[in-house]
């Protein structure tokens, strides 16, 4: 049996991967009045006095709901709700198993940005936070930019800002081994969805200034016919030199290759191109924009991809779990860009001065050290921005 | 410290009453290349092709959202959706003490009819079940109308018919011990809300004929000045007779008396103005209608109330996980009237003829054994009745 054969039976075999359990006894008459009534009248006279008090009586502290309209699920594109349920299941046990967070699925049966938008503002009394995931773009800007406008509660689009954060990390190591400086480097990034469009932004929220954005129409700048405003916003942000062209014509020279595209773009002439010590972050999965054998042949110094069969792996794993754990820990109103920041820089030095090499610029994703190191990154750096509330 | 500060104490330590786990190891890469990708997306293509298949490969199948607004919240009334919190989570671990039902709190922040059912209907994918809670009259009768409408799965409103099942169980039993016949007796029913409207239609669909419906301003008759449709109807449906008047008047010579209505309000007077061998569940919380001694002293011969140190406890749990239990083994598109009296019978035959006495009408909220009889016999129902589709 293979994998995907192997995958299908256990998904029936376990009927559903999550369940939901009591953390109380329910044993008898006596049980019942303490969790139920006319005990329970109690917390909730607490809660209709202070709202806040929720926090303290139930399990809003730790839930987050992880909802899809399944229209961006993994490489299958818009598949539906229902369809996307098993993603979301196997999100919310990674959520629980790394980062002790209770997190459920949400499947929208509605594709409309104010329909997404309302009926997560209409159930948040009872959440500690939203994870928005495999929504796609450029939808889902709007979808978590106007969440997070309407919600004191923390707002987070994984596919775009947990895979900006690793490759963060990622890229925070491979420059301390190729001695370079981030706002010293330039940068292309290919693919301007939801993943290109947050590492893009997160790296200039950090210093880098030279970034160049691709998609298959080649360089977005100042003039590209923009297909949204998302676009044209990216468009604005980036590509100082205003460079136009193929891939291949502005890789020329730059010293960081971040693909968030389509399998086997990038040739080995292509990576040559590049200055010396390339770092090259080629993150299409399953089949990368190219293979890192390829790519150090050609002269890359550090590689990555988003496969667990090589080296440096981008998961976001590494990130999700301990910045809601962190948001949640100091009931943050907010994930905001120095909570972000900080989680890259944790996840960053994770990776010890020892263990530092080539082939090891990202933690391994099974190393629970890594969360605990977040989520403290976190919680500090929310409380510094003022977005912690307790 | 008495039960309610105890109960505080108790919500606070254990901060909130359930969780999510994961069913699956999530221990190493391998367990993720199943439970995740590239593994998960087997289970998302099959979805894909055939949206049923959610029923196989993801918890849907025995998942419940126990949905309120907060509106009408035990005795407390209007107090909102965090408030209602500490309820819903109780509801939601007695549906998986009980009936084996993964149920999980949704608490809405919107009062508005057509917003809580989109609301509802855009969630409903993930789903197997739906529970309304603690909605208060008369929204809740078009809620969840309209919900039954627009869904394929079961949405069931437990104030009403929860509490309409365990009182007909109830009744089935006391009218044994007394000889007397549901469609000859006189019954009348104190309270016109949820759960006295919910009852009225139960004891109808089961054959009661002679029912006249009160509230504070009495009998409910074909004149009355409604306050609203769901009022209309209710008179519309009951009194044949045509009576009017206060309660005092209207109870005189009737059989059976059931309350759900406000404390005190039954006096021995009353109790001794119907006929002998009078049935009566006072369920008001926490004071009834009339106190069952009292009423026994008055002459009423079978007497039941909401509260656990009495005898015979009208006790939604002695229905709802079963119900829910069965309608989702069957995967049930609905729960009908006939599963409803299905339930109520097999409540009430779980008392065997050996214990069955005035005391003992009802079943003990924690025999286990109710739940397996009620949902065998809901899912028996549910298959003849043409509503099970697996």
């Amino acid at each position: 049996m293979n994998i995907y054969e192997e995958a299908l039976k256990f998904h029936e075999d376990n009927k559903g991967k999550l369940e939901i359990i009591s953390r109380v006894p329910v044993k008898d008459a006596r049980d019942l009045s303490l969790a139920y009534t006319p005990g329970v009248a109690e917390p909730c006279k607490e809660i209709h006095k202070d709202k806040s008090k929720a926090y303290t009586y139930t399990r809003k502290w730790n839930t987050v709901a992880v909802v899809s309209d399944g229209t961006a699920v993994l490489g299958l594109g818009d598949i539906g709700p229902e369809a996307s349920l098993p993603v979301m299941e196997g999100k919310s046990i990674l959520f629980k198993e790394f980062g002790g967070v209770d997190a459920f699925p949400i499947v929208l049966d509605t594709k409309e940005v104010d329909e997404i938008v309302e009926t997560v503002v209409r159930i948040a009394p009872g959440l500690g936070g939203i994870n928005l995931e495999d929504i796609s773009a450029p939808r889902c800007f709007e979808i978590e930019k106007k969440l997070k406008e309407r919600l004191n509660i923390p707002v987070f689009h994984d596919d775009q800002h947990g895979t900006a954060i690793v490759v963060l990390a990622g890229l925070l190591n491979a420059l301390k081994i190729v001695n370079k400086k981030l706002e010293n480097s330039k940068v292309v990034v290919n693919g301007g969805g939801s993943a290109g469009t947050a590492i893009t932004k997160l790296l200039l929220s950090t210093g880098v200034k030279d970034i160049v954005v691709c998609d298959i129409n080649g360089a977005l700048h100042k003039n590209t016919d923009f297909k949204n405003n998302a676009q044209k916003e990216l468009a604005n942000l980036t590509n100082p030199r205003n460079v136009s062209g193929t891939l291949a014509e502005v890789i020329k020279d730059t010293d960081i290759f971040i693909g968030v595209s389509a399998p086997n773009i990038v040739t080995k002439e292509m990576v040559m191109s590049m200055n010396k010590d390339a770092i090259i972050f080629a993150m299409a999965n399953p089949t990368p924009e190219i293979f890192p054998d390829v790519a150090r042949e050609a002269g890359a110094r550090v590689v990555g991809t988003g496969r667990s069969d090589f080296p440096n792996q981008v998961n976001n794993v590494l990130a999700f779990p301990g910045i809601f754990r962190g948001a949640l820990d100091v009931r943050a109103s907010d994930i905001n860009e120095d909570m972000k920041i900080a989680a890259a820089f944790a996840i960053a030095n994770s990776v010890s001065e020892k263990d530092l090499c080539e082939d090891f610029v990202i933690p391994k994703s099974f190393d629970k050290d890594v969360q605990n190191k977040v989520s403290q990154a976190v919680r500090e750096a929310a409380i510094k921005s003022g977005v912690a509330t307790i």
